[in-house]
């Protein structure tokens, strides 16, 4: 069963740099919109036997959900043996619970769209939260990959004077680990939600950031409200810089220029989301999780 | 088992016109989307036993369809003992087919995440066209409404000479049915593909449409093109008006001032889909339908 790559969407070019360190058969993938919205996938190439790696972060979350499950469909048609997907950014994490009667839990919904279509999951840094592990709502085979070691050779060459800062005690156990690997002090600071786009984090050190280069470390980078308010307290407090950096890189309409406008020197973030940010690169990351998987 | 209505996203007003007309109970829903795109769905009040009629229509597709599964799971965990989809406009019926190497016939994908998720599926005029069924595709029982009674009550009432022209051989049915109804003249033309939005109808008998109030039916009107230069051509051949009528008004930016540009006096469909131009009620229909299958 040969290994073969392909990657829809805004994964495409992430696919191709898998297939490249891994000298892997990459697989051509068209995927357009129709005027009307609705989802086209074409698989160029021979599928049969084949232990497909499909590509392709879930964002915009609804379009390549579906995308996604259009593939898996057409793949098993066209003859593929086992089909895993490689979500480097899973959607649809943050509803784990039913916070208000009536609620639809809806991680729980897409988790089982993509159970039942595909073999395997691997994904980067998965949002847990109310989760321990993704096995609780998938009831398939999943890997769950880290960029924390890929984050901090990128501090550890790009920023001279680096403290890390969490905005949340939910980031604690990821943002310690990122500054272990990287000898570089860090702080957590704790946040309150006042409603869907208004949060405050609270509990920045003064003596910690004064005179360093920030780093604002996050999972996700969504509205950049989070960040951008920890952005203004570190610079405020004496920071001689503060930038973001997050894993995944959503920015919805106006997150840059939020943070921008907070003073952030600079934006980074893994490229499971393709975007203008998007430096630090995951592919090897991935290449050596197929590579293990395959042995 | 008590019959409960409840309408998600555009198709919430038609929920409560059914409900009304059927004095049946109406279950408020809330849907929106997060910032990142994620859809939120709501359930609001007691489903213990009922049985379930959600509506919404599959417009956009990819936020409705998702929307449309994640409703289904929480019914059933808030108690429902049998959720009936109605989507009175019913996407991803178009790839119907593998038309080049590789294509996914997402047509399949979709009716499956459908059927494995609901009891049973309400729609109305379906884009049927090499498919002969729904069953071909879906596994839940089906019932296909049609709205031509609803069109031909409107062009009764409204239309002082109307001549009725189907753009294309696959409209001659309904129009030829419609038209009957109506008692009215019309003519089929025939239509030729040359991309995505490029498409031209010929054919059409100047003898029909002078003088005449032109009615230019179709299922769908989504870019618009096939309708506009139907109407321009009627025009041309000295229709005193030439209107677009279609049961399902998708609309893509740019098609209503497309239809304007080529001198629509009037653009009506059905309130499948929720659009300034749905003028054609067919709520009675749908309500008509749940009361005999609730017999």
């Amino acid at each position: 069963m040969g290994i073969v790559i392909s990657g829809l969407g805004h994964s495409a070019s992430l696919a191709v740099n898998i297939a490249s360190v891994g000298r892997w058969r990459l697989l051509r993938a068209e995927e357009k919109q129709f005027p009307d919205g609705e989802e086209y996938v074409r698989l160029r190439g021979s599928l049969r036997g084949a232990d497909l790696y499909i590509v392709n972060s879930l964002y915009p979350p609804n379009d390549e959900t579906l995308a996604c499950l259009i593939a898996a469909d057409a793949a098993r048609s066209l003859g593929a043996r086992r089909v895993t997907l490689i979500a480097p950014y899973l959607a649809y994490m943050r509803q784990d619970k039913r916070f208000r009667a009536g609620e639809a839990v809806s991680s729980r919904t897409v988790a089982g769209l993509i159970s039942d279509r595909f073999d395997r999951l691997i994904t980067i840094d998965p949002h847990l939260h109310r989760y321990k592990s993704l096995s609780e709502i998938y009831s398939i085979p999943t890997r769950v990959l880290h960029a924390d070691k890929a984050i901090a050779d990128w501090i550890g060459r790009k920023v001279k004077l680096p403290v890390l800062v969490g905005p949340d005690s939910e980031s604690r156990q990821w943002v310690s680990q990122v500054a272990g690997l990287c000898d570089a002090p860090f702080g957590v600071m704790r946040k309150k939600r006042f409603s869907s786009t208004k949060v405050k984090s609270s509990g920045l050190d003064a003596k910690l950031v004064r005179g360093r280069d920030v780093l604002v470390l996050d999972d996700i980078i969504s509205s950049g409200h989070t960040m951008a308010g920890v952005i203004e307290q570190a610079l405020k407090l004496g920071a001689a810089t503060a930038a973001g950096v997050g894993v995944h890189g959503l920015f919805v309409p106006g997150a840059r220029k939020l943070l921008k406008g907070a003073g952030a020197s600079r934006v980074v973030t893994c490229n499971t989301v393709a975007n203008p940010t998007a430096r630090i690169d995951i592919a090897p990351l991935i290449a050596r999780a197929i590579g293990e998987d395959s042995k």
